[in-house]
C-alpha cells in the first residue's frame, strides 16, 4: 500500500460545529466524512481501525462460545407490538411503511428479531445455552446528533443474546461476556470502568456499563477509592455531586470521586422479559419454561472516538497499536529511486513479520509528511531519506513516545515485535 | 467447532411457498429464517458461507486496487433530488421521514453517496483514478419479494464505483473491474456468461451483467455458439424468442441459443451523469471537468443461491469449497470416548493445512447424520467409527463425486489440498 494511491488526505481545519477532540480528529485526517446530520460515511483509513475493532470482538465473542449471526436492518412493528417496545421506545425508533402500508422499523437493538428467531428454532433443552451475535448497522434517530460518531445516528454495534434453561445458567453467560468484554477492551488499550447502570429501555433485571474514562464524556460515574464499588451516576437521581459523596461516605467511611465516561459497551440480564412476551417456550420435563435471556452490546463505531479521547496530544490522534488503520508508515524523504526501491523491501519484511504498513511515496515536503503521519496516528514510522540510506540507516520514530532514533534495519525490525 | 454446541439444525421439509430449490435448501439447512416478507436472518451455517463469499470479493477488489470504505444505508433524499433520481426511481425506493420531518431514502444504491463524498474529498487530476467499494447492506422495496434470498427486500452487496479524468480511464478502470469479476466468479466455481445489458434506473451509457446459468433464472440470455455474442434479452424488445434467434441468424448465420441466468453482476459505465448532476468537478489544465464514473454490483446474498441452483443433488446442496461453510465435516459414529479424541486430533490435523472443519459430535443416529451432511452440502466428509478406528483407518467422502473410501490418516490428509 502507498499514500499515492490510497485514500490518504488530511485537512488543516475542522468544522466549526465539531467540539470533540476525537470527532475533529478524525474529520481532519479524513477517517470519516459527513453526509447528513448524524450520518457518517467511513473512508478508508477510518474503516481499518473500524475492521481491527471488529476483529477484536468477533474473535473474543468468538472464544467464548457466542456464534455469528446477521439479522435484518429492517424489522416488523409487529414483534414490537408484541414486546410492547412500539409505544414505550421513544422517538429514537425510526418508524415508517413499506409500499404496501405494513409498519417497519429501523432496528435500534435485536432484542424482538433474535427472540423471533429464537422461538422458530430452539425447542429442545439440549439446544441451550446458546448465545448468538452479530456485527451490524443500527439506527437511532437522536434529536440531535453530534459529536461525529460517538453520538451518529447511523452507526455500527456488536449485539450478543443468550439463552438460558434457568437463572443459573444465564448468570453463567452473563459472566462469560462480562469476562470477554474486559479481554476485549484491554486489548484494545482503554482505561475503563465497569459500573452498575440502569437498565433503561431495553429493561431486565440487572446491568452494566463499560466506561472509558474521559472528561469528554457524556456520563459521569462514581466509584469508591477501592475501586469495589462503582455506578453510573444516573441511579442516584437528581443529588448533587457532593451530596451522593457525602452520602455513600457517611455509610461505609470510603472515599469516593466522580469523573466522566463515554459508555463503550453495556450488559444485561434481561430475564425472561422478552421470551414471554414474545412466547419463546420450551419443553422440559417439569414443563414449559420460557428461556432466561442476557442481552450484551459494544459500540464498535464509537470505540475508535473514545479511544482518540484517551489517545491524542497536539499534534494528533496516537493509537494504540491494536485499532491503529496500520502500525507503521515508511516515510520516504527525497526523490532518489532508491529510497522507494528500499521502503517496498522494508515492507515486504514487515508483511513477513505480521506488520501491516503504507508506504508514503507522495510529492510532498518533509514537513507535510511528518504533520500527516503524526496527524493520523500510526504507532511506527520508519523514515528513509538520502542521507540515512548513504549510511545504512534506518529512522524509527514511536508516536506515543515522541522519540526517534537511527540503527541499521536489522536491528530497528528486530525492535518492532510482531 | 462441534454440532453439539454449534447451530446445526437440519428440518425435514421447507415451507410450501418456497419454490425455489435453493430456497428450500437453505431453509432446510437452517442457513437462512424468514423474519418478513422478503426479510431474513442469516443463521451461522449461512453467515459462513456468506463471509466466504465476502472475503473472495474483499481480496479481489483490493487486487484491483479498489480501497475500501462504509457508505450510510440511511441516505437524505436532497442527495436523490440532485441526481433527479428521486422522482425516477420506481416504489423500490423506500421512502421516509425522520423524527424531524426531514425526507431520507433507505439506500438500494449508493452513487448519490459516492458522489457526494467525491465532491467532498477529490479535488485534483491527482486524486485520480480513484476506485472505492463497500459491502454494504441495501433494501429494495420488491412489490412481490421471494425466492429466498435470490430476491429479498434487504440484502448484502458489493458495490464499487470509480472515478476518472477521461473516457480512456473509465473504461480502462471499467476493463480492471470486468477482470476482477472474472477471478471471482471464477473462484466460486459459477458456470456464467457476460451479457450486454441495459442500463436501466442506473443509468450510463455501456453496461454488461454476469449471469450463472440456471434453469430457474428469471432473466433469459441469447449468446452466439462461437460465444462472441452476448446478451440479456430483454435488449431485443417483446419478440418472440425464436423470431429474435432467426433475426440474428439471419445477419451473420450464427447459431444462436437462449438460456436462463441469474444476475449476480452488473458493471456500467456511467460517464458523468452523476459527476454532473451532483457538481463534483475537478480542475484541470483545460478548464473544470466533470471526472467520468463507472459502479460495480455484486449480489453477495444472491451468489450463495445462485451457487446452490447450479450445484445440488436430490439428497442436498454440493457446496464448492471456496464457498461452503466450512471445507470439512468429521462424523463420529459410535459412543466410544476415543472416537471424540481421533476426531479433535484429525481437527486439529486439518486446521493446520489450513481447511476449517466441524465435528458432528451429537447423539445421533448415523443416518441422521449422514443425511445432514449430505443436506448442508459440506465438500468433506471424514467418517470415524469403532470399526475403522480399530483398524486405523478413516473413510473419507467427496461430497461431490458421492464416492467413499478407506485409507489411513496420513494418507486421507495427503490427498486434501489445502
Amino acid at each position: 500500500m502507498k499514500t499515492s494511491s490510497y485514500h490518504y488526505k488530511t485537512l488543516k481545519d475542522s468544522p466549526s460545529d465539531a467540539e470533540l477532540i476525537s470527532h475533529k480528529l478524525m474529520l481532519r485526517s479524513s477517517m470519516i466524512k459527513l453526509n447528513a446530520s448524524g450520518i457518517y460515511t467511513w473512508l478508508p483509513l477510518g474503516l481499518r481501525s473500524l475492521k481491527k475493532v471488529e476483529n477484536i470482538v468477533r474473535r473474543n465473542m468468538e472464544e467464548a462460545g457466542a456464534q455469528e449471526i446477521l439479522m435484518p436492518m429492517v424489522q416488523p412493528s409487529d414483534l414490537w407490538e408484541e414486546s410492547k417496545r412500539l409505544s414505550e421506545y421513544g422517538p429514537e425508533l425510526l418508524r415508517f411503511e413499506d409500499r404496501n402500508d405494513r409498519s417497519f422499523v429501523l432496528g435500534p437493538t435485536h432484542e424482538e428479531i433474535i427472540t423471533d428467531i429464537a422461538r422458530k428454532t430452539l425447542n429442545s433443552p439440549k439446544d441451550l445455552p446458546a448465545n448468538y451475535y452479530q456485527i451490524q448497522t443500527k439506527f437511532r434517530d437522536e434529536i440531535r446528533p453530534r459529536f461525529g460518531v460517538m453520538r451518529s445516528r447511523e452507526f455500527l454495534m456488536k449485539d450478543a443474546y443468550s439463552f438460558d434453561i434457568n437463572e443459573k445458567g444465564m448468570k453463567e453467560s452473563y459472566d462469560l461476556m462480562r469476562d470477554a468484554y474486559q479481554k476485549i477492551f484491554n486489548e484494545i488499550g482503554f482505561d475503563y470502568r465497569i459500573v452498575s447502570a440502569d437498565s433503561g429501555a431495553i429493561g431486565g433485571s440487572a446491568s452494566e456499563e463499560f466506561h472509558v474514562l474521559a472528561d469528554s464524556g457524556e456520563d459521569k460515574i462514581i466509584f469508591s477509592d477501592d475501586e469495589l464499588f462503582a455506578s453510573n451516576l444516573e441511579l442516584f437521581g437528581e443529588k448533587s455531586d457532593q451530596e451522593i459523596i457525602d452520602r455513600l461516605h457517611e455509610k461505609d467511611g470510603k472515599k469516593y470521586s466522580i469523573k466522566r465516561g463515554i459508555e463503550v459497551g453495556h450488559i444485561f440480564q434481561l430475564g425472561d422479559k422478552y421470551s414471554k412476551s414474545l412466547s419463546l417456550s420450551i419443553q422440559t420435563k417439569e414443563g414449559n419454561i420460557n428461556p432466561l435471556m442476557g442481552c450484551y452490546g459494544i459500540g464498535i463505531s464509537r470505540i475508535i472516538a473514545a479511544s482518540i479521547e484517551q489517545n491524542y496530544d497536539q499534534d494528533g490522534i496516537i493509537f494504540p497499536r491494536s485499532i491503529a488503520p496500520f502500525e507503521a508508515i515508511i516515510i520516504i524523504i527525497g526523490e532518489d529511486k532508491n529510497l522507494l526501491n528500499e521502503a517496498e523491501s522494508l515492507q515486504n519484511d514487515l508483511t513477513k513479520k505480521g506488520i501491516d504498513s503504507i508506504i508514503d511515496d507522495r510529492n510532498e515536503s518533509p514537513g507535510k509528511k511528518f504533520k500527516d503521519a503524526d496527524l493520523t496516528g500510526i504507532p511506527f514510522q520508519l523514515i528513509i531519506s538520502e542521507k540515512n540510506h548513504k549510511e545504512n540507516l534506518l529512522e524509527l520514530k514511536v508516536r506515543s513516545e515522541g522519540t526517534s532514533f537511527k540503527d541499521n534495519k536489522k536491528n530497528i525490525l528486530a525492535k518492532l515485535k510482531p
